[in-house]
């Protein structure tokens, strides 16, 4: 037991006072873990595009003040009352998604959509009680995802927490805690390619390249990328990326261009953009009789997917996956070992890295489309 | 060998002269089987709507005088050059669309739709010649989808025949040929629920009854039968239906209304119709995480189906079948089997019997709604 349990901690935070005002290093105060939570260092946290979306809050209802952040690694400071599966000292990634263990979700082999713990943007505190764990001068600062790890210690419901193999290296694993693990688990559990088959990416961000990885893990022969920014591909190619489209270099439909490439379609399709256009063509890409399109991207909430319903007649498949169909707890930890065994590689996603201290640098990256991943080092 | 080998054979047929109008009963002649094809004597042939579709042809490029018929049994006469797996004698299932064992469907596991043979309304000739093998008096007669089953002779390409048990009684196993594969497949080898989990069906025609059928082979615990006649009911419990919805008989969505009934929505659905309301419904009637849903039914040229893509992104699949994805060669073999050891119930889709003379009536009583199957007996 270490000598902080029990107690409140003070830590450094980056609190986002307003939508879109650059963070604020504070200290802040973060409250003991109470029944089924786990209060946790946080060694290292990644900057993933959905913090950025909240961050802004365009068009959302806004929660502030609050901390961002939810791919990250860190060890177990202290535990509360019924956690009996993790110990302070614990290697774990923290997930913006759950898996109480419990509900039909859980219990089904086929879903991750946990009922208690799937993801919900809007709330701010935690199930417990309804309240926050974070507050400065008594000011309760709202959680974001059930994870805010822009914080040096927060709390987390124990079914979001993920176990892993103490030997893996935290400022490398830290980005399976979201948008690696989507992609790749998009492909490997989802679409599923076999060894040779042919798989069209749609959309070349961190997203878009993991799920190249998972082509390229699964041994397909071709990976199309397809993305409105040609500059893209030099980078993809290390994901496996063979051949690329530009929708904006044809003047057909971007479906009819791949389907004369691959002889009437490719074999597995993933959309990793949100574009309702994007996944239109994702599925219609696909080849009849076999042909399996994954959809990840999150639509706008007024979109409408459209499509002659012929072609799903012509057997092909259309699923959609959140988190790559990985359970948080369950799943994220063979995913590490993948990482360890050299299967799955991480380096190649993590372009650059910042100290705590500029952590809003991290913001002006992706803003500017110059990172896949940038990794926040918590104790420079 | 018998004596009609390598001879044109007069027979009757049942030739539609004109669109909408009663079959006459004519002398015809049919012509020796070319390359890769097969002239069989039928025994039993049914009726399927999709005969009743093409004779009215209403909408469409008229071809007549055409022979329709695709549901049946028979023996084989005699062969063409170049066919090895099939001698006079041997009891076979003509098939609408065919396995050429050639292409990439046939060599991939996952499809049915075969390059070379797959399904064709518009072609009333044999592949080989581009030529009848029907004419009278010198006017050539056309096919329908390569069977032409309503004649006492017909001449299919072999990739179109199915080699069967000659155990099997054919005025049994003649059904299927068509519908019954087609629904059964759809929810066994498509749908594919486990033991005890939900489906709801769609359409409690042939096809949704053999989906049904399927269901309850496959242990359902709860099959949900959606339909716009109540009075359908009664019947469809033979086929293990355990509830009924009218959706005229509620006030909101029929998907919603299912949803409430199974806590959040079924396992899995089948849709029979062909309505691309049902198509939306059935998809959106399925649990989130795990739910799956078929398409069966065939669309309008015109239709669009519609949905909100969050529907998929919360992990619901949408596929469509085929033929119940059955290969007609690899596959209905063991489907006869099935029938043979009593997994699947055939007698109780055979609601008439005509002898061929009155082969109208089996019209008459589809037209009219009051059968499932109608059994048209060729040597009374």
């Amino acid at each position: 037991m270490s000598s902080t349990t029990g107690q409140v901690i003070k830590c450094k935070a980056a609190v986002a006072w307003e939508a879109g005002k650059p963070l604020v290093i504070e200290e802040v105060e973060v409250a003991p873990p109470q029944a089924n939570e786990v209060r946790m260092r946080i060694l290292f946290t990644a900057l993933c595009h959905t913090d950025v979306y909240f961050w802004e809050a365009k068009g959302q209802t806004p929660l502030f003040p609050r901390i961002f952040g939810h791919e990250a690694g860190g060890i177990v400071e202290s535990v509360g009352e019924g956690v009996t599966e993790l110990k302070p000292g614990d290697h774990v990634l923290p997930c913006f998604t759950g898996e109480c263990g419990d509900c039909h979700h859980c219990k089904s082999e086929e879903s991750n959509m946990c009922d208690l713990l799937r993801i919900n943007t809007e709330r701010g505190v935690m199930l417990n009680d309804g309240k926050t764990r974070f507050s400065k001068n008594g000011q309760p600062i709202y959680h974001f995802v059930g994870t805010s790890t822009f914080s040096e210690y927060t709390v987390v419901h124990v079914g979001c927490v993920a176990k892993i193999n103490p030997a893996a290296p935290l400022d490398k694993v830290c980005v399976l805690s979201c948008g690696i693990s989507t992609g790749m688990g998009a492909t490997l559990n989802v679409a599923k390619p076999k060894k040779g088959q042919s798989v069209a990416v749609f959309g070349l961000g961190a997203v878009g390249l993991a799920a190249c990885e998972g082509a390229r893990m699964a041994g397909a022969s071709r990976i199309i990328g397809i993305d409105l920014h040609s500059g893209r591909f030099e980078e993809a190619k290390k994901f496996g990326v063979t051949e690329f489209v530009n929708p904006k270099d044809h003047d057909k439909p971007v479906q009819k261009v791949i389907a004369e490439m691959t002889d009437g379609g490719v074999d597995r399709a993933v959309e990793c953009t949100g574009s309702i256009q994007a996944m239109i063509s994702a599925f219609e890409c696909v080849h009849d009789g076999w042909g399996v399109a994954v959809l990840v991207g999150v639509p706008n909430k007024d979109d409408s997917f459209q499509t002659h319903p012929m072609n799903f007649l012509n057997e092909r498949t259309l699923k959609g996956t959140f988190f790559g169909n990985y359970k948080p707890r369950t799943d994220i930890p063979s995913v590490v070992e993948k990482y360890m065994n050299k299967e799955l590689e991480l380096e190649k996603f993590i372009t650059h890295s910042v100290p705590f201290s500029e952590i809003n640098k991290a913001f002006d990256y992706m803003l500017k489309g110059h990172s896949i991943r940038c990794i926040i080092r918590m104790d420079a």
